[in-house]
């Protein structure tokens, strides 16, 4: 894809790019801050202007209306609640869009990302469309993750700018929903896992134990999971499932206990139970010695009785 | 809760403590290879006797029945498939136990092990009830998590030899079921989180995301996840939940996310549906504000509407 209509008049590589925040939210205050903090001019527009008197206070210029905002600068970034919200700033500004790169911090759909790549297509617009990774109080720092997907050479010509809000920067594809594939994936990930922490809460409690009681514990199981995440990858991506010591037919086994116990004292099982009937689900196939990864295809959707 | 029948003429604290593992599938011959290891005369035991070839090879002194090995110690280890499996065991050796400690290390719920430990009082058995976890391949080794409950002075008595099991050895309380609850709490969590990862895994999928490009941003989800343990925590343990940047209502929009695209990519979300309406009904019950937390009132069932 071919940067639409980018010129080359922005100094991109200094301290001094000019960069607009569209949407001062707790998140779009905190990608302001980090523009800021990296020593961009920034020009900032909310909906409700009183949202950016602190980042004035630290040096913002804060714009009248949402266009002249995007005028003042070559980088403009939204971060609103959703799409909806997003489009009905866009519809404000984009006569001024052409020769910016636009970067939707959004979170939504993969496609409403692309829906919204139609429409700046449409418009001459050179379009990112990102998500933020880490919670607000972690925006700027190294370790705080976005990721991007469009235009490659859009993404390359402000890289250096964008570092400003997260050291872990990463363009994870041309087709702009792929930064929202790779952001529902991982809360997908992120939901389950604390969802189940509570469960697990809920279920030591009801014998009693306080969760501050099972927490020193919690590490044992955290620190598995990068190493089997690597092997579960392998595993899907080579659709290869092999057994080893801890086969699914055992891990079964275990999970049947979590329920047995669950339900014994009354919680709710409704997210447990289908765990452990991918479980069964695979052993019914004939997977009892394979790995836990052969579950994938009851989750898939695919591999239900 | 007093000793019932322990003598002083064991000689626990140093190398030479004689111990009997009985139960030689795959994480009895770990138990008793690591006691090996650590310097112990070890006798082993197995239905079928040559699942203890191995560990003979490595020094092990094979007994030709249960009750043979349990004369040979004074630390007595059964790890099988099951408390079913178990007290068959038990039940050959029940006149050989008294005087003896008898750690049973073999994985179920807690309402069993408490019926054990009944069975053990029954006997003049001191026991001690036993969760390994970790996977076989990291017994023995320092950062080995291996949790028991029952009465103190026989963990204390013989927690220096117990150690060469795992060098995190935990005493977690005079309740029988206590490990087996923390066990249970422990794995609820593990095989939500595991589960979770692969619905991420086939989310990614659908839509051409191999599980490998994923996993090297799964530790941005990690990484937050101790943090947010030990504040989730104090909420419960206090019974308050305090909102922040994060609050429900905002989670609730993206954990809605991500079940709107895993539906539409044809997913099966009967696991990911609960943990939505976890979030639907602390909204609905007035907690959009508060902590995520909140959640937990669904899950231990009390809060469903």
């Amino acid at each position: 894809m071919t940067m639409v209509g980018m010129t080359s008049d922005h100094d991109i590589t200094t301290r001094g790019t000019s960069v607009a925040v569209l949407g001062l939210g707790a998140m779009g205050r905190a990608l302001a801050a980090a523009f800021l903090a990296a020593g961009h001019p920034t020009t900032v527009w909310n909906r409700s202007p009183h949202k950016g008197d602190e980042l004035v206070a630290r040096g913002a210029r804060r714009a009248g209306t949402a266009a002249g905002a995007v005028r003042s600068a070559g980088l403009v970034v939204l971060c609103v609640v959703d799409h909806a919200a997003a489009r009905s700033v866009l519809d404000t500004v984009t006569g001024d869009l052409p020769g910016r790169v636009l970067v939707n911090l959004t979170s939504d759909t993969p496609a409403r990302a692309r829906a919204a790549a139609s429409w700046a297509a449409g418009h001459a617009v050179d379009y990112l469309d990102g998500s933020v990774m880490v919670p607000v109080p972690l925006v700027g720092r190294p370790e705080a993750l976005i990721l991007y997907s469009g235009p490659r050479a859009a993404y390359d010509a402000y890289e250096p700018v964008l570092r400003a809000l997260g050291g872990r920067s990463a363009h994870v594809g041309e087709d702009h929903g792929l930064a929202a594939v790779h952001d529902l994936a991982l809360l997908d990930y992120f939901y389950s896992s604390i969802s189940g922490l509570l469960h697990a809460f809920a279920l030591a409690g009801a014998d009693g134990v306080r969760a501050a009681d099972l927490v020193p514990y919690l590490d044992t199981i955290t620190g598995l999971l990068p190493h089997m995440a690597a092997g579960a990858a392998r595993d899907i991506d080579t659709g290869t499932h092999p057994g080893d010591d801890a086969n699914l037919g055992m891990m079964a086994a275990g999970v049947g206990h979590v329920l047995e116990w669950a339900e014994h004292r009354g919680l709710d099982v409704r997210g447990l139970r289908p765990v452990k009937e991918a479980y069964d689900e695979a052993v019914a196939r004939g997977h009892a010695a394979e790995s836990w990864t052969r579950t994938i295809e009851s989750l898939r959707g695919t591999g239900r009785r």
